[in-house]
């Protein structure tokens, strides 16, 4: 791992969007899908995953839900229950209540919260089919009160139908409502435009490669998407309290992620920065996925010396990383001077794979410094909000003039009227002059 | 106004996405501004809107500010001041709290809420200028608690130093700390990657012409954007115990924003949908904006005949429109009913520029179909949320041994490591096994 100053390293990447035949074939899939539905998918499906299905076999049923149960370790069943326990209840503070304002001329003025009537997650198939992400995509939009939660996933050989069982005792565990056997861009354009098996929705997310990707922002508009997440990061700024192995996992665990993925020390001790170095070393020969995570940090690690903790924070702002520990002295005491950071790790206990797994909050989390202006996913990522006017008429006869006078500035006479014509007619038109 | 049935409407249209040679011109307008800075500004500002300015003049001065409240009414200072202040004080409801939940083992879990740094707003020069949009783009803003909030707009010829004074004060009124003389892309390029006189902003909001929108999508990614808007709508759901002559007058206060606005009446009574459209004709000569409203109500109005009060909210929520008026005997009654509507206005007083102008809940409201999963500018559109974990080294090592199992079934040893290293060295690593 190199070491290098702060100024002199820079978290952001340009985002890849695909070259021009992925979009094109992509657009195709997509047009297809919205014209011909069932008779789309099934054909996609053939091609690109050679799994030949009919439409009937399209939806997942109840006996093969319960036969993946059969196929998995109770240990898992009980692993994974515990751990939607743990985000249902992190997920469940989030929920918000309409509510009304009550004005003393008798008018009310509200907001209204409600769920997103149906929503469509993507699951991956094969390797980069996470159990976890299932929960972490699922349970939010539940708590929200999402009524319609649907799955796609893609066939493949193997498992319960070829669908891998792990992941469908996750669905199930989350609350999944209905689960499809497709995959790609032509399960997206099923989820936006429906097809005679499977009704449209409101929302889609989750993860999926390129072509998934280009999909959702080809579908994007007319129904809404998550946002497209970038290679995966965590920054730790630890001191000499902290124990160089410790950081050293946590590391490593985000880098063993991706090639792309990016794992950075920011400390005030020199001596500890060559600790950890010589640690992550020691502990990459060791790893399964040595490959993946030596190539990630010879080319997105850093070491970053800085002067002081409080430098360090500052180090943190200006990247704003998916992934922030905080490993020092007190750390508590710094949480005030943090401002961008997606999910903040504090102690030596808060391990990343803590939260990756566990505790609670959603570990969907803005990447590549996007956490500068947003959000890990939520349970407002599955509502929407409108405003309520009831206006009285007192509210109008005292408030009408003033509403005229804004109106007529704009040059929108028509407004001014609609409002003049009530007044005029309620016999108070003198007033409003 | 043509009577038709709901199945044979749909009020979604394609969005304007621009040219080819209008995005070509955009990426160059934007190239340069992030290379050459306010070089490129200045340039650009004599090119387009034809005034010669020097690096110093872009930003306006506090002895132009009070210039422009000695040029304007005193009436229309305290009437955006009266603007102002329900503004901010529907939004100060939404406002949210940081929270933490305490665990009996000692870990804390939360979310952090924190405003974002620094935001600019577009506000578009000529006829566009619109000083009740400053209020709605601005306030949310301020009342989320955004230290820094940037407006630019085109200087032109006339006004405070080429600057509607109407504005100046509107903005002054909403709490804006700078403003700068610049529009079109050569703006939203400065506010993305900021120049010598303008610092960078984290999210950039406000509509404007073909150029602006181009160049917000442009610079999406390493800055947020709002959602770019379309033409404006209206739907009215009433009965027989409504006037006609109301229902009309809010009718073309809509269609008079725009040759493409949108104004819709659906009613369960023959003699209603007569009634009214015999109105629309009579005040629609009267309209000094006659040939914008008459165009969009002969192209994009409608009036939709159903049985009931009951169906005619099942069409509206197929609708989905940016404003909902409901004129109707027992309006509340239905409330629970309306799933999508961006804003609700209830009874024969609320018509729709109360909440335009003055009431408090936002204008900027989801248009084209979107309310179904997008909402109103609302505080939340101006914050970013952090996940806080805090574990205890008794959490740890009580569900050390879980989260290793849900990591090591998606195979990422390194997630199982980064905990087993610190069950081992806590003496505990018996129990993980």
């Amino acid at each position: 791992m190199k070491i290098v100053k702060a100024e002199d390293f820079d978290l952001r990447r340009e985002v890849e969007y695909g070259s021009p035949e992925q979009n094109e074939a992509v657009r195709e899939i997509v047009a297809q899908v919205k014209q011909q539905g069932d008779a789309a998918l099934l054909k996609y499906t053939e091609q690109f995953d050679r799994v030949h299905l009919t439409a009937g076999q399209l939806r997942v049923t109840e006996e093969e839900l319960a036969a993946a149960y059969r196929q998995v370790e109770p240990s898992f069943v009980e692993a994974i229950a515990a751990a939607a326990a743990n985000i249902r209840a992190f997920h469940s503070r989030q929920k918000r209540n309409s509510w009304m304002d009550l004005q003393p001329d008798g008018s009310l003025l509200g907001q209204i919260i409600r769920p997103l009537k149906r929503v469509g997650v993507y699951v991956p198939g094969g390797k980069a089919a996470y159990p976890s992400s299932v929960l972490m995509n699922v349970i939010p939009a539940q708590v929200a009160g999402v009524p319609e939660i649907v799955m796609v996933t893609p066939p493949s050989t193997g498992g319960t139908e070829g669908i891998d069982p792990y992941i469908l005792v996750a669905a199930a565990e989350a609350g999944v409502s209905e689960i499809y056997r497709v995959g790609g861009a032509q399960a997206i354009a099923a989820l936006a435009y429906g097809t005679e098996s499977m009704a449209p929705v409101d929302k889609i997310c989750g993860p999926g490669n390129i072509y998934v990707a280009l999909a959702k922002r080809e579908v994007y508009g007319g129904v809404d998407i998550d946002s497209i997440a970038g290679p995966s990061e965590i920054a730790v700024l630890a001191d000499d309290s902290a124990d160089p192995a410790y950081v050293a996992a946590d590391l490593l665990s985000q880098a063993e992620h991706d090639e792309m993925a990016s794992a950075i020390l920011v400390t005030p001790s020199p001596a500890f920065a060559e600790a950890c170095r010589a640690e992550v070393q020691r502990q990459l020969g060791e790893l399964p996925r040595r490959g993946i995570a030596e190539a990630s940090v010879r080319d997105y690690g850093a070491i970053i010396l800085v002067d002081s903790v409080v430098e360090g924070i500052d180090v943190i702002n200006r990247l704003a990383p998916e992934h922030f520990e905080l490993i020092v002295e007190e750390p508590m005491a710094y949480l005030g001077l943090i401002e961008n950071a997606g999910a903040i790790f504090l102690g030596p206990y808060s391990s990343e794979p803590v939260g990756d797994y566990f505790a609670g909050p959603n570990h969907i989390i803005p990447t590549n410094g996007t956490a500068r202006f947003s959000s890990p996913v939520d349970v407002d990522d599955f509502i929407k909000k409108s405003s309520l006017i009831y206006y009285s008429k007192e509210a109008l006869l005292s408030n009408g003039a003033t509403i005229m006078e804004l109106a007529r500035r704009e040059g929108l006479e028509g407004h001014a009227r609609a409002i003049e014509i009530r007044l005029r007619k309620e016999g108070k038109a003198g007033e409003a002059e």
